[in-house]
């Protein structure tokens, strides 16, 4: 396709990128709005947002998929790809997305940076250290476990019932052997001997706090909610109750400014907060996607897993917690995922298959009609990957115009933001042209039961949900704290629209099971487990970091 | 004394700083040799150090002192107090300091900023996550401790004894629960139980080998000599071993990098790693320190604790490991910390006591004699205090003359530089006069037990040394791993010559107890345990961070 195929690394490191404080200028951000982080990489302050705050927003668009299989959709890749090519139409716009992990980078190859010609750069630090956010997180989320251990050591005042601590340890690393531990051992001098764990950092709640906050007083006010444990008496006991709201802010008052990047082609990216989208809202920072709608005049963002989980949750949570209106979404599928979701395995995926793509077509169907059932304008994206045959991609297309859907290939992988503007124009042309009567898919008032009952039933397409004694009881004692008048965040299996992982396609007359219910009091939502959801991933035999190194010239070797 | 009395943290809000870039300018550093992180705050470049390595060197004063006690001595205040006053005396005059810790910081007010007019700025971002390092090296040490576990898990094909792992995990927190854990637990899914435990990150190897290794490929080197376990045969397993040196390095490529902020009085300042001072060396990174040499005419750094920890690791270990040749040793004292010694009590301090005081000496004297010992000019510093008497001062100068003992008053966190030109008068002029006849005082074909004497009788005026049984076997078995021939790095109690924390001022008579001998191959030195040494410090019950918040306008409220 006119490129030779390099690997994505390598095409990063050939960037040629801006200087920050040139992008900087180009956006009109005065000297005292912004913070160098090395020469390609900014924070931008919170003063900005003030500044801009009446100015006029610009158009949100978001970047949704098919449920995820190992086939890949390059959701991130569409997004980025999509941003390039609407400046290559002559709009406007921004990016605005997910902070990568580091635990993970470690274990598997990847991350989530776009890809091909569709990256974020510098590619390197934004999948290692970035600007610190995720370490800042880590250690205002480690103060607070360490205040809890040391309250109850120093006498426990507040009564807190060791067994019903509900903050762990967390950590920015895959760690399995950290999952389940016995802390507080060797004796009266070295605290109390508990139960406890470590989640991945991402599954914190603080960074669904940081994500969903509007400014540092509100980031302050989430952070005193969150409830760490229950007292002898049952009692939730809050971070309020410790005293550790205002150290934990001030930990995090950098991380909560959003970092500036750019795309291979130049084009502005906000990079801010990426948690779990199971147990968390799974969406980059409300700060960010707010200032990108003052930056640029269409802020192209996604969310993540697919449309079941993150459009879900950046629909019903985010939209209310930051009042944010989106536009139009984007559902990105791929030829070699549909052919999954149709029964094809991972190594026949190259080969020509029409028919699996049909029956795997039901994916793609459902998550179309949830944006209906949502009230938004949409446009399917098919992200081209090198096998896919004419007469597939015609069988896709035809199937959506049929169908009344607005469908558009996207090469933005292969060829940056020229692949994509064809997309470009019909997202702008549909965003002008269709109507929008957006509106979240449940009330607030609703009790819990009727809001899991209606994302179920709307947007997995489940016939039923049952609930478990235990789910029930705890709804229960959810309402008596007064906790049952917030958003539900859905914790399910990503790869199907059940809670089975293995159904795949569009499943018919499933049951979604309810386990557990879990209350984040401090991002505002009340998690709900369908099944176990592992919140600390282990490493593979063979982890991705036995490849990595540094090169002569200090450059990174074997990322990705 | 012309100033009001106003506190650390108000003091450094109102510094009126220089931008990052005009520092960086006149210290002639070009555009690809630096990378600003905030308008205060840059890293500098490995490259750097290459293209000034044939500089001729600046001269090294290293600032130690008596015995810490609760009193206060002030080392990192004179230090920065010191290098504002060459400036003011028309010297080319650089500070390299340790990095604080963001654990203690949380715990017990206080930071290792300096103090008062003397102190380096952006204070807050110092004590806070600053440029990064120190959670670059927490996720470089817990990643090899994930693909420990995850190496047993996946088979165990080294054959790791699990009793015999040596590599804990690291937070940089206060968190006493942390100490003794098993980890492990929950089913064959979720690694092998087994013993574990977190140190504080400044304890970790990883940050005595960032801060000793001269370069990239230094670091790699001895990260792979780090030996994280013994096999089933009692054989040394090393990162080596398990192929995480690339990686290890990889996270570690900007840590490596040294920080460059400013003074009140913007003298320029290298902050660079801080490891403890007594499982480890106690001093900034040898690259900072090169680096000072080759940008300033004189360079003042520190060594963690009194003279017999940090000075004699520095004299005897930094020296070595990084090519430096010390000029002038300056020793802190006060008034007050000399009383303690005395025997005087904490609250008792503010009144004159001219005896206690002068019981107190001794401790000084044995410090003055260990700097004859090294063949290394000294000039002792008196760190003036508000309670201060003449009485007092004139007992303390007279003393030192009568011994022919070169001494100064420093009045430098009350005046700043100006309160110590008489001081760095006195340095250059010792530094261009005395006789420098500077030599490790062992040599590294020495046995362990030579080694460990010869600092046990010239540094701490010891009788004799007491090896226990086991300290004993582990020296032959250290010798049998042939790593006999490097440094030793004592862990003894801080407040005392002694190993008995309470014998203040100057024991005599005494017996040093060695306990145990633990190998720092990366490092390169092996750990001399003279007691029990806390390596994860706890909370107190009323944790400064109690006290902290973020104010209005988003800056740090009681960090000091």
């Amino acid at each position: 396709m006119g490129h030779e195929v390099k690997s994505d690394i390598e095409i990063a490191q050939n960037a040629k990128m801006v200087p920050i404080k040139e992008l900087v200028n180009e956006l009109n951000i005065t000297e005292n709005e912004w913070e160098p982080y090395g020469h390609y990489k900014a924070k931008l302050s919170l003063s900005l947002m003030e500044r801009l705050e009446k100015e006029e927003d610009g158009k949100v668009i978001l970047v949704t998929a098919i449920n995820p299989t190992p086939a890949g959709e390059g959701k991130s890749t569409v997004t980025v790809g999509l941003g390039q090519a609407l400046n290559k139409i002559g709009k406007n716009a921004i990016i605005a997305l997910r902070e990568p992990s580091l635990g993970p980078t470690m274990g598997i190859k990847g991350g989530a940076a776009g890809g091909g010609f569709s990256q974020v750069v510098p590619m390197e630090d934004i999948n290692l250290h970035f600007t610190g956010d995720i370490h800042a997180i880590t250690t205002a989320h480690n103060a607070l476990a360490a205040m809890i251990d040391n309250h109850i050591h120093r006498g426990n005042e507040l009564k807190i019932d060791v067994r019903k601590i509900v903050w762990k340890r967390v950590l920015d690393m895959n760690d399995r052997s950290l999952r389940n531990i016995v802390i507080g051992l060797g004796g009266s001098l070295h605290g109390v001997p508990r139960e406890d764990g470590f989640d991945i950092t991402v599954a914190s709640e603080v960074m669904a706090i940081l994500c969903l906050s509007k400014n540092l007083a509100d980031l302050k006010e989430r952070i005193s909610k969150i409830v760490v444990a229950y007292n002898l008496d049952g009692e939730p006991v809050t971070v309020r109750n410790l005293g550790a709201e205002g150290a934990m802010t001030l930990l995090l008052k950098e991380a909560i400014k959003p970092n500036l990047v750019q795309t291979l082609e130049n084009t502005p990216a906000l990079i801010h907060g990426g948690p779990f989208a199971n147990i968390a809202h799974g969406c980059n920072s409300v700060i960010a996607t707010k200032l990108a709608t003052k930056l640029g005049d269409y802020v192209v963002t996604e969310a993540g897993f697919g449309a079941d989980l993150g459009a879900e949750k950046f629909l019903n949570i985010k939209t209310r917690a930051g009042e944010i209106k989106p536009d139009l979404v984007v559902v990105v599928a791929t030829i070699r995922a549909l052919k999954m979701h149709g029964g094809v395995p991972k190594n026949k995926l190259d080969e020509e298959n029409v028919e699996a793509l049909q029956s795997g077509l039901g994916n793609l169907e459902k998550h179309v009609e949830t944006m209906k059932e949502f009230g938004l304008p949409h446009v399917v994206a098919i992200n081209r990957f090198i096998h896919d045959t004419d007469e597939e991609i015609q069988t896709l297309t035809s199937w959506c115009e049929a169908q009344g859907v607005k469908v558009e290939l996207a090469d933005v992988w292969a060829k940056g933001g020229e692949g994509g503007t064809s997309l470009a124009e019909r997202v702008v042309k549909e965003i002008e042209q269709s109507s929008n009567n957006f509106k979240p898919l449940y009330e607030l008032n609703q009790s819990l039961k009727e809001k899991i009952e209606t994302i179920a039933k709307k947007v997995y397409g489940a016939k039923d949900v049952e609930f478990s004694a235990n789910a029930l009881k705890q709804m229960e004692s959810l309402k008596e704290n007064g906790w049952d008048n917030l958003p539900v965040c859905m914790a399910k299996s990503q790869y199907s629209l059940s809670d089975d992982p293995k159904k795949l396609g569009r499943p018919k007359d499933f049951v979604i099971h309810v386990r557990e219910l879990k209350p984040s009091i401090g991002a505002g939502f009340i998690v709900v487990l369908t099944g176990n959801v592992m919140t600390m991933p282990g490493l593979p035999k063979e982890p991705a970091a036995l490849k990595m190194d540094v090169d002569g010239d200090g450059r990174g070797v074997g990322l990705f």
